[in-house]
């Protein structure tokens, strides 16, 4: 049996990189999928595809259509959806992703720090499991192999 | 026809009973519902029904557990969802509950000032209808009885 | 038993009124919504709400958003759509209504003029019943209290 | 990961092939599949498997039950739907597939050209993502594999 | 609370108005619906609204789209479906009425003659309870408020 | 506005009554429902509604069905499930209705005593709300309306 | 795209391998499954796997647990329903396949001779397709690929 | 066609190895899965990953969070749920497996002795078969593919 992962979460250093190297490090048979990790390019997809924009709200419109296209069609594919979140950027986008997967019933870890235990109460209440590290998120897809 | 309106966000100030008394003040067939007003009371409600928590993790824990089970009854009665971002606190349950909302094919409005339009865009553009004021979000609920 | 029936189709002339009138003077429990009839209104409610857009399409974007929530809040509430098509117009949205009606498993009436046959005969083919004229409609209606 | 894509629109002229062909020559990992691009054999399928029918309106309903059934198998295996529109022809059943596909939650993709803004604003409002050109779709499809 | 069972089976004799009768004498808070009661006007209905048909099959097929939008309409208002067999008739459309209630979740009693009890071994099966008499069913009934 | 509680449990003693009385002193504007509270009804109803089964285990099935067909009807027309384990019975069913109710995303609360923590950690754990009084369950209900 | 389709209907004769080998003439590419074909098999399965039964009602119950599961597993897994009915049997279970493949929204096709129009022109009105023959539903399978 | 199955219960002792081994002597297509077979590593999982927990209940509540995920995970994926009861233990969370599976309408398999006929009698009705050995499980697994 092979499951297929979203890492929902920012897209600022490389994360994602190192979570997906650690997976494999213990030979997990897990796809991962998520956001694009190019931040410009996250931005700026809209642009990309349709051609300049009056002003930046409708740039960020333009991009936010492909964006969420992104994560609709890999979001649905997947079997479990991880969640960062960290103490820079606002990653309401992040929460709305964890809400949408847990809506839909899919099994769904939080990765947090300590300090972010208040603010984000009732998303971790309604997660299935709450970590502090990657590394902890790890650990539990590991155990759904053992 | 008679209408629910679950009004999501912060629960610092007044903003909820400005919102109903102008909706009432136009005779709008509403009722609305929304998250505890009383923030010490939302945050206390944990140890209010179930004693003493070993620390404040698990003070959250239980209080969040509350909070969500009222969040869901009253949503899930609910054929409207308003959402209300403002420039302070991180609102990641705002976030939770307007995405909860969207994925269940609830109409929703999302209200947050010109400045948020950037970390908002992907949860703007899966909303039905953004504004920036909650005059205007009455405006849209008296677009619906016209 | 009452039952709410949502009248989908173009919002020119007084069609809905006069449906609405046969209706009544059968003594049909029925409670009837639908879209805006106000043309002018409804292609103008985004600019009355938000203020002035850019340019056209941006004007017609932020009406949609608002008409589409009037459909959804409404539709959702209906047990029964009527959905009716005429030879002018393009009438893209009556088609959109129909068919999110459809897949909702709501118990769907189209009208349609023997003219349009042909270019109908897929949503036609999926709709409980097709007829040709409101007053055909209104007999199944009355159909369902004999 | 590879996914399905459904080709929604006419089939007059050969837009899918060249659509088919453009993104093969970017190597997306992506099966395409649509309604029946042979118009005489879709409007004469009916009669072909059932038999002559008694006059042309039992001949389309006929054609389009298995059209629709078609239409219904490979749509329900899509992970993405994409619709074109034109200016020729009624297209009401690119509007309720498309529609159809919103509704069931497929991530949806409309591509009509800039003459069809206000007719289609409703549904291209309730879309993921409307661009101009097939070109500019399989910009978005490939932005799924950056 | 007060419910509303929909009553399938045969549309011949008057066992509905008698099953009524009896769960009125008990005074349950019920209301009942169900099929048009009048074979001849049941069989008729799609030439009535629709005018002369070329055969008996377009006469069938046109009857048939009204009785489906009536069973549609009040079906999904039920909370019970009880459904009649006897040895007279094919009854497939109780049958399908049956099965169309058990797949919604809907909870659902069948009544047949113990007969019937092979042949309909499968979907009494897969109902909730199986009773052998109209008055069996309505005790079940009256358990609901005991 | 207005909600309705069904109460899961074990049917002996007379907690629901107290349960029922403790709210109602409240004003609480709660309908309760649940199963059926005489324990021999509810393990005869079998035979009482269908005559005598040839063995227990035909006597127990034929309970069961009507059990079932109770819980169905009532508990789906329950916004709120409150399900009271103890330290004497199986219970197996509470298990299940609990289960059932969560799995339909109904809220749900726990009441059990502090001795079965360990065996009831999966379904606390999926619940809303566990607590450890009748008491504690209603003040959560309070709280729906503060 | 490969597909599976299951093929709901009566288990004497040979009709389904006659059926499965025209469909491996024209290369299709689909895997068929379907109830169990040998019939006293299907009749005693019950008792074969639990033992004799105290009466004959109950060895068809414990048999109708048993190709329900078969039913329920190998027809969730199906893209499309064949259902097939003929002029013996009454084929109950047949119509309560069809209905529910056509209630979770299976594209199904109903094979059944002219002279069973009446009779069961509901449920042929609900579903997508209807013909007359075995063959005329292959060619309907057939034009899925075309 | 190859199937999953998830074997709830209880994990004393080495049934499932004796299932699995007893399955695939008869070469079946089943890929088999289930919760963690290892019981301390199942109590103890949540410290392992999370660290020392304050008391047991926080070590019990902890290792539900991961468990619940492992069985959320693996049963989704499963197209069919078998549920093993014994005389020892209280068994609740297979009790909320079984029930959990039932209501997402996966076809379900109880086994049972005959001394807990009584206890199961509600959920054994709502199951599809409930057999009183492993054996016999796995004789109607067989019959899937006769």
């Amino acid at each position: 049996m092979k499951i297929t992962v979203y890492l929902a979460g920012h897209i600022h250093g490389n994360w994602r990189d190192e979570f997906i190297d650690n997976a494999k490090a213990k030979n997990l048979p897990i796809e991962f999928v998520g956001p694009q990790p190019n931040h410009d390019l996250s931005d700026g997809i809209g642009e990309k595809v349709l051609g300049d924009q009056p002003a930046k709200r409708y740039k960020d419109d333009a991009a936010s259509d492909i964006n969420n296209f992104r994560t609709q069609v890999l979001l649905q594919k997947a079997d479990v959806v991880i969640a960062l979140f960290g103490e820079k950027f606002k990653q309401w986008n992040t929460a709305m992703d964890a809400s949408m997967a847990i809506t839909l019933q899919k099994p769904t870890i939080i990765i947090r720090p300590e300090s972010l235990i208040h603010p984000l109460k009732e998303l971790s209440n309604k997660a299935n499991v709450t970590v502090e590290t990657p590394e902890q998120a790890i650990d539990v897809l590991d155990y759904l192999f053992l």
